[in-house]
């Protein structure tokens, strides 16, 4: 089943903005409502890691659902999409991204434009983001060799994580990163502190295309692999 | 496997009365042990999410599992359904949820009849009902045409989602709405508030269908689909 | 694949304590740690519903996973049980579930036997038993009947909205009511409030039973069912 | 589809050490952010199950996805694995951890070398890591053995569980054992508690692998086993 480039990019533009009116939104909702930070950001990891299962269920079929340049450009890497169609992707993926900004700031009664304040930057927050993306990268690369079926479940479940485990609350996304720097609120980022972002994701993403390149051309050299059959 | 108008609306009733219950009992019990609201607001999102799936798995085989009128609109404005069968499940499934919510009173000990004092209203609150509504459907002709068995987890997931990213924690439901404006509690709405609520959602909803129609009557027009195939 | 009635039985014995340790063990986890109640029964709710999705999935292929009198005897009165394994397994079930509180005592050093103090009682209380164990009887009939596979989410999912919807936090289960007699911690329950939720979950269990056997013998009467075919 | 040893040691010690980065990042994040311990301990929980979701589906294929020693020994002493390789794996999975730790450090501008001061000790705690990982191999016998394709959820579930219910909150694991050894933050142990700890974990382990040995060669008797098909 194959849909047109319109409708890819359609997909690919309210998909981010959905994902992003929901990273956006549950942090001012959270925030709004809890007196412990923590409970802040299971407020918004939860309905983050539910939505991405949901997009990514809806729209893959029709655009790969992406929502990421990261994850279009190691397509485009891979040969697996032609250059021209990438631009395309990650224009609507950033420019989708701004829309759900907008959107959330108008469900909460903000203003529509805002410019964040918030720092995170330092050599913590670009390793965070490289670690972060790596694991996306590869948890798609693997995931789509292995249980294709299962992607929307896997990134669902490992950005849940990765909200979690990295100091930077995984961004792993540039246009989620520029929207995000579009919002005053709980999960707004200095635009300033966009270029450290963005290249450590970048940085992260090429890393996972080339290992999960390696690791996935294996073959058997003929040594048993009985704990493969043994335990998966 | 089909079954007969009774059982079918039998089972819209039962299943949209165990949604309300499930709603506004959780949010009675999660805002009587929290001092937190956002804790609440988990306690209240996180059943709610998981009783879709369980109510969806069981009575989507008899009923198809509607639930809500904006849902049954839907399904007779696309001639997938009689119009005098969606008033029939239209009727159903606001005495059902009329019943969720006495079964909930009782339960916690609380007068069966009660009238919401909680104010709902103002531009904010109608977008994200608009939003919200939009998504919910989106979600569930899109899941049909793509992956009709795992409908159940994406409507709960979605939900979830939604009761944080929308201001309004995502009625997404005039028969809901119309429930919750009887209780007193968490998870109430002045009756007044209906209104707006209910024309925020046949908007939202009639604008998802209008758009699935369009996005889902893609077919390839020769440029290639690698992406599509690349990421899901 | 069938086994014999040792390991039908070792099987019950087991899960029952293993899902027992968890309703005490993750209660007592939770108030320890917790100083906001919803909290504490959101520590207790993960951990059960979690459980019940892995011990229903590992022993299910073997005894059927009941780990519930009033199941068992569901399956007895649907004559899909012989009466004398049927009494085999309520034994079966309750001494599982008093290894496993006693378990759960023994990994928090808390003195192993212990009588419960906790009140909970009253026609609120006794409704709630009775919706909640409606609900699950409901719950695993149609999920057998509709989408067996899935009938270890389903249960897990369903009780971790009863934990909440309902005023009881849903025992829904006299083994596991008499367990929870003997232990003085957050999920504990006098032993003279027995006898009123027994009587409650028994009298939601064979409503259930009786209500899915009309539902579920539901056929096609003529009337088009094209919203069965529409939303599931 | 197998893969080389050398590919498949990569993986164990990739898996090993995000699983420790997510149990050690996400303990810093939550007890940084989090007043309340319970929240902390959710905030460290829902990561961990999800990841482990993740890992054991994208390395499962290639390696098993072992990442614990006494999982990788009950499958040497099973036979399934040849004893070099099971050494192989059991350096991978401790560099790995090792590793994990240090990862997570340098995410949260923490020194990378710590020496954890967190007494875990006394029978209680000896008692908790025997019946974790009890459970966590019997976990992952039977589901190899009934449901194959459902293990990666079935294992973070079930650790999403015993984070809870045991009073160790369930390390279930050398490895990641000694790797706590090294951090002085919300998951560390000291290092004079591991040995108490890893004699648990093999105990626990051992007497799984018996357990499942004779329960899993159970076959039909001629009793009749409609129970197990009534309610699986």
């Amino acid at each position: 089943m194959t849909f047109d480039l319109p409708r890819r990019l359609v997909a690919e533009i309210l998909g981010s903005a959905i994902l992003v009116a929901t990273v956006v939104g549950s942090g001012i909702m959270a925030d709004r409502l809890s007196g412990d930070a923590a409970v802040s950001l299971l407020g918004n990891t939860i309905p983050t890691g539910a939505i991405l299962m949901v997009l990514i269920s809806i729209f893959g079929p029709i655009s790969g659902a992406h929502f990421n340049p990261v994850v279009t450009l190691v397509f485009a890497a891979r040969r697996e999409m032609q250059v021209a169609t990438s631009f395309g992707y990650i224009l609507a993926q950033i420019a989708g991204g701004l829309a759900g900004t907008a959107i959330a700031h108008a469900m909460f009664d903000l203003p529509i434009l805002q410019v964040s304040g918030t720092a995170r930057t330092g050599a913590g927050q670009w390793i965070a983001e490289m670690v972060a993306t790596f694991g996306l990268v590869l948890t798609i690369l693997c995931g789509l060799r292995f249980r294709r079926d299962t992607i929307p479940w896997l990134v669902g479940l490992y950005i849940t994580a990765a909200y979690w485990f990295t100091a930077s609350t995984s961004f792993a996304n540039p246009a989620v990163a520029i929207a995000r720097s579009l919002t005053d609120t709980f999960s707004g980022i200095r635009a300033v502190d966009l270029p450290g972002f963005i290249a450590a994701e970048i940085a992260g993403a090429l890393l996972a295309a080339v290992f999960a390149g390696w690791l996935l051309s294996g073959r058997d050299n003929g040594i048993s692999s009985a704990a493969a059959e043994g335990a998966e």
